[in-house]
């Protein structure tokens, strides 16, 4: 997913759309939803004073209030401008500071820039948030029939696309609390208890000639499809996602001081930072912390290991003498050997991979593959701002399947197809082994 | 000055005890002026939010929030706990994130992250300071005759600092207003009327042979002196600094396209940033506007011309065929011509640069010389932490002379030796020409 | 291509060896091939002075001078030292300043200071290679029986690791004669005659499920395999290049001035440099010239445009409304309907794309695809320093497909991977439109 | 000095003209310098292979090749065009790649890329430099009378550019030769046999009130003057400089790891660069070895340190509790105490600090001072391209007096002011101890 938390496309029908319910129950049904992911977000921050929603402690990492307001401007660009006769922007001004990066759409706020925005201050994007909360009641209630299709198909890309920065705004605060000798928790939730490390196993798969991509059966990300064929040589995924214990062995026998392991790339980076554990880790081999949404805690050697980039990821399977899989063995293997669905998260629940949550495909953290994001065969951006939303990042970045303990529920699906850049490490991302047959 | 507000020294023998008055009535009297001064430093900042005094925009710049808690630090530091029996410190963390620049006192916060320090948050450094308040109240009331005098000395210079950070808190929140499109007001205050522009003159003086640097009759940092001899040859400065209106014609006439009226770093500084006005200049020529703690406003052209680098100041001396002063030029003149009080700075008042500070000599900026800041002749910098203040710095950066609009009166003496390196553009900084007669 | 010239592995079964011959003559085969791949490196550098061959005119740029020697230390380390009893090293100092960048050799001279090597001298590189052209004799001449196949595989490797290597040397000095006012032209020989230009056509493929990769039946590098299936949907090929005539009517058409058709990396990198045309291009549109290895240069219009990169190549495809190809879908085409062979470079021959190139699929230039340098399935780097060639590469690289004016006959074949990061502009690179059918 | 080997002027009345001799005299006495002249240049380059003469091993070195371009360009620009009738430039495109920092004679070669330029070669450099020395010699026989003391003004000029770009071909050629595994010597001249280490002592001066800058009887660069008065406290200067072995002990007992004696850009520099000691220093404590122009040799450690940067100095001096001299300390006492002549620098000397340089006040190095590099009062930069050299650079660097092993005769005279940066370490700088008394 890209950083902005961006990047997608709506169904041409959706769901809701496609369900038969007389408007009036589409227009209450969207509003309900709406109303739900605009709250959700605010809630998000409640924990957060206005200093730790307005910081911006890296050029990756946006401020919360940054997120706020760019989901605000989102809904006020592609619903109400369009579509609310008579609707007036709440600021002109907002339009420079909360675009994300719509080349279609004019100059911006440079990127890196983004913590000097003191003003608008907390309060003012609360009002703007009330303010584009209020249009977008009018609109589901007043448009007409003929726009509602549209407008359904675009709210709900507008939802995803709020989700999207709910898990960014999790994601981005966890930096941010994380860089001061305060080591802040975000939660005061307690750890989940340990469990058992997962058994060793491999779910096998005789690969061949299938079907990949979305179907057409409800909201996705135009970057899951076209429906595609592909064919598979044999393989085996590994039932568990790689643990901290696991990864603590690789660190304790050598694993950062061995360039035969590492991607050229990474060896680099490896050695200009000294880097000797995933970014998030405390402490020195045997007594390994770690820092969470939930402050300072003790290692759970049984969890997925997250924040590991892309070169981490790699080094590691080649350690082991596996491999990372491909995106496609990955999607066939939630098809067939999964329900589909991961722990989903809460504000009020355990904000970071589990050992528990090893049960599930979807693994508690987001899991590099080593398939290059790029465009499935028959793929076309389309035409205008949101064809920006995709294409354009199909370059230099990997995809990652499966969901983390910070992505919300509806993005948890074997289609999708989160993507970042090898580099990336505050993300919450791990890996699962596999293997040819 | 260091952008850190400090790089000073104490006086041996403060004025209040040299004053003869009983130790009660020196104590009174630091505690009253103690008192006046915190409270001014918070009232700086009663107009701005908490993201206003988080935010850092460039390097140079430290949030407000980082200047409260800093000089709090340091009275604890010089203070409260070598004298203080049974001080305990507020939080042991906050020496790594407000130490300024002491290397003696350990590790710190990296400067350009000062920005990132969102916990401790506003209230919990209001409650530092109000610690370190009553402690420092607990010390002038108990500590004994001995120490009365060596605590009243460093008392003098921590009223110094502080004042030397309340000017740095108002340069600094200027540059965080000004970086993005709503160019908030610091202040709502209206300009004062714009006076003709001053006519031009010069200030002849003899050269010879004089005397230089602060005498002992009050508190002075440690670089204003020792008083030492020096040789002048005759020279003379203008009566008015110059003038927006002034600074604009050369503009007009290709200042800023001419490379033989720059010094090498400067023009390629020029080329690099293509650069055409000084920094908080807005509009173009003919129209020019200029962003002041006041908003954005009309440029009055008869008041001095502020926010100059060095560069800029000197090519347009060259410009002129005149030239910046010597810093003891600038002295003489000021010693003997002019009582040497500028127009008070106060946070209810005009703080930018006005038509009327024309006719003082400290004239309402700080008036860029060509002498390198370097040690007067006999000069040592004293031992332990203290001795960073000043010497350290002694390389790559001029002496500026006078006092601006948002210095604290007790800064405006003429023995005064400011300092900035020559790019600074952030400081309300302007010239006066001098010419060899 | 690694930058460096390497990235590979020796088939297990050298075609030599294949061929049954009796070991006399197979050693005498070695040995002639040998002997005219080192005459022909030497003779690329014949028209060059000292300081052309000295100098490193960016980081991707390596000298001539070293191209040469790190070629013969290729040789000394990989034949000479495991395999001839008795051999010295020329000068142990040799593998710090010519190791290019395999970890498991040790440390090494940095890339980017590859220009200061002034000492060795090009003699003493030249002694150098005498040297182990002497040695390398003695070994062919005296190696036991039992160790020649395994010798005969390694030399295959080292004949098409230096032979990368004349493409390099070709290159980069390109480049180095380009940076200067003199335009120096490296060779000059003139242009052959424009042809017409070529007409519109596309080559057609039904796809389905399909083998890939090479085939076992004489050398090729070890990413070229294993030989695997895959599925491809119905494509077509253009039959032609883009030609530097379609290349100027995108940039007459504003292709650099709109943000829609660019990857998200390429625009930063556009607007960041002012970018207008493709790196060797000069003048202006209507009158563009080239700078070629033969000097500047009118442009022939309807041959293929080269030096483009990954981004102009997309940005271009977009702009047709076609795409770039997939390696699979080139790999198809070649086969079908191409017998593979490039016209063949010599030092003495036309060293650019020219009109004619275009009756061949290999084409005269380089062609990005939009494949990502991953590895095919089952694909494992063997162990040892000569694992380091390819899979350390496997990140943020393009697979590359065809071959250029610059590249030795033995490397065009339909299975071969060149691959460069994105913003490579220096190589000979081109593209070939593609559509879905 | 400026790096690029400029900056300063050309005296009114060259000691030439004041001679009184007549015109053909002055003619052939000034042929005769300008011919020993040019010559001298090129048998400095005469044991250098063209690479070495090409390269560029950092950005303030520049290549031997370009310093006898440069220095024959001056000739051609100063001198040729403007006064000999019908001269035509070698190569017009020489102006670009040959221009050092003339912002009035247009574009240049950037700083950084000098050596990127492979052509010309060496060989068209050297005729080059004959076309130019024919055209002198029709200059000096052709002219008028009524040129002739403007003509032999620059010639002046001209001869004392040379030679300054004399000092910078061994300085700048050392740093070549040090950067690669060979430690190539420059010249195989043995080391002189070490003296015992100086004893030592002060040279007392009272100070008062004294006149300083150069006299006008010979030529001197205008920064010398204008001659002006100036006061000065009682100072002493120490009888020698600072040798290897004080400066080795300095490092012993801990100067890179006590923050407090540093400035404080200076201890950046050694924190960031890990800096253990002096630039060209090798080995380890207690078997510190040098790398000279005559290889890697074993430290005389009565010899004057070298190569150390003012932030060396600097905290050098504070560790001993003494200080830098200024400028004009420096130039009383040699003035007074010495007769003002250092070792003659010859290329087929020791090209290196000798302990026997400590009898004499210029002492074998060029050593800092604590005065910024500054006009002197009544400083006027003259006008046209000539008034360049000097006043644009005064700003951020330290004024050095004596002169270096490597600094030819005619540059070593008290009045002389040599300016680096605070950070240049690939001069052959050091320092000389000051105190008050």
């Amino acid at each position: 997913m890209q950083a902005d938390g961006a990047g997608f496309e709506m169904a041409i029908e959706t769901a809701v759309m496609a369900s038969g319910d007389p408007a009036h129950l589409v227009r209450a049904g969207l509003l309900d939803r709406f109303h739900r992911l605009r709250m959700r977000s605010t809630a998000l921050t409640s924990r957060l004073s206005d200093e730790d929603m307005g910081a911006q402690t890296m050029e990756d990492v946006s401020p919360s209030k940054w997120h706020l307001a760019h989901t605000s401007w989102f809904w006020e660009t592609f619903l109400l401008e369009p579509y609310l006769p008579g609707y007036e922007v709440f600021d002109p001004r907002f339009g420079f500071l909360f675009n994300s990066y719509y080349e279609a759409l004019g100059e911006r706020q440079p990127r890196a820039a983004r913590g000097h925005i003191t003003r608008p201050g907390i309060a003012h994007v609360m009002a703007y948030r009330a303010h584009v909360d209020g249009a977008m009641e009018r609109l589901l209630e007043t448009c007409g029939e003929a726009d509602l299709e549209r407008i359904a198909a675009l709210i709900e890309t507008g939802i995803a696309h709020e989700e999207q920065h709910q898990e960014l705004i999790l994601t981005d605060i966890k930096h941010v609390l994380s860089v001061n000798p305060f080591a802040q928790a975000y939660s005061e939730v307690l750890p989940p208890p340990a469990q058992p490390g997962p058994a060793a196993g491999w779910i096998e798969h005789a690969g061949g000639l299938e079907d990949f991509g979305a179907e057409a059966n409800g909201f996705v990300f135009d970057n899951e499809g076209p429906r595609h064929k592909a064919w598979l040589a044999p393989f085996a995924l590994s039932t568990h996602c790689v643990t901290n214990g696991e990864y603590a062995r690789f660190i304790a026998e050598g694993g950062y001081e061995t360039a035969s392991l590492w991607l050229s790339d990474g060896w680099a980076r490896v050695q200009a930072e000294g880097r000797k554990a995933p970014h998030y880790w405390r402490g020195a081999p045997g007594e390994w912390r770690e820092f969470t949404l939930h402050g300072e805690q003790e290692m759970d050697l049984s969890a997925p290991v997250s924040h590991l980039d892309y070169f981490e990821a790699s080094a590691f399977a080649e350690w082991t003498g596996y491999r990372l899989p491909e995106e496609r063995e990955w999607e066939l293997a939630a098809r067939q050997f999964n329900a589909g669905s991961a722990r989903p998260m809460t504000p009020d629940g355990w904000l970071h991979p589990a050992s528990a949550d090893q049960a599930n495909l979807f693994g508690g953290v987001w899991q590099w593959t080593r398939s290059a994001y790029a465009p499935y065969p028959g793929y076309r951006a389309q035409s205008g701002a949101l064809g920006e939303y995709n294409g354009k990042f199909m370059c230099g970045q990997f995809v990652l399947k499966g969901g983390s303990a910070l992505t919300p529920p509806g993005h948890i699906r074997a289609s999708y197809r989160n993507f970042f850049p090898p580099q990336a490490q505050w993300q919450m991302t791990g890996l699962r082994l596999a293997k040819d047959i």
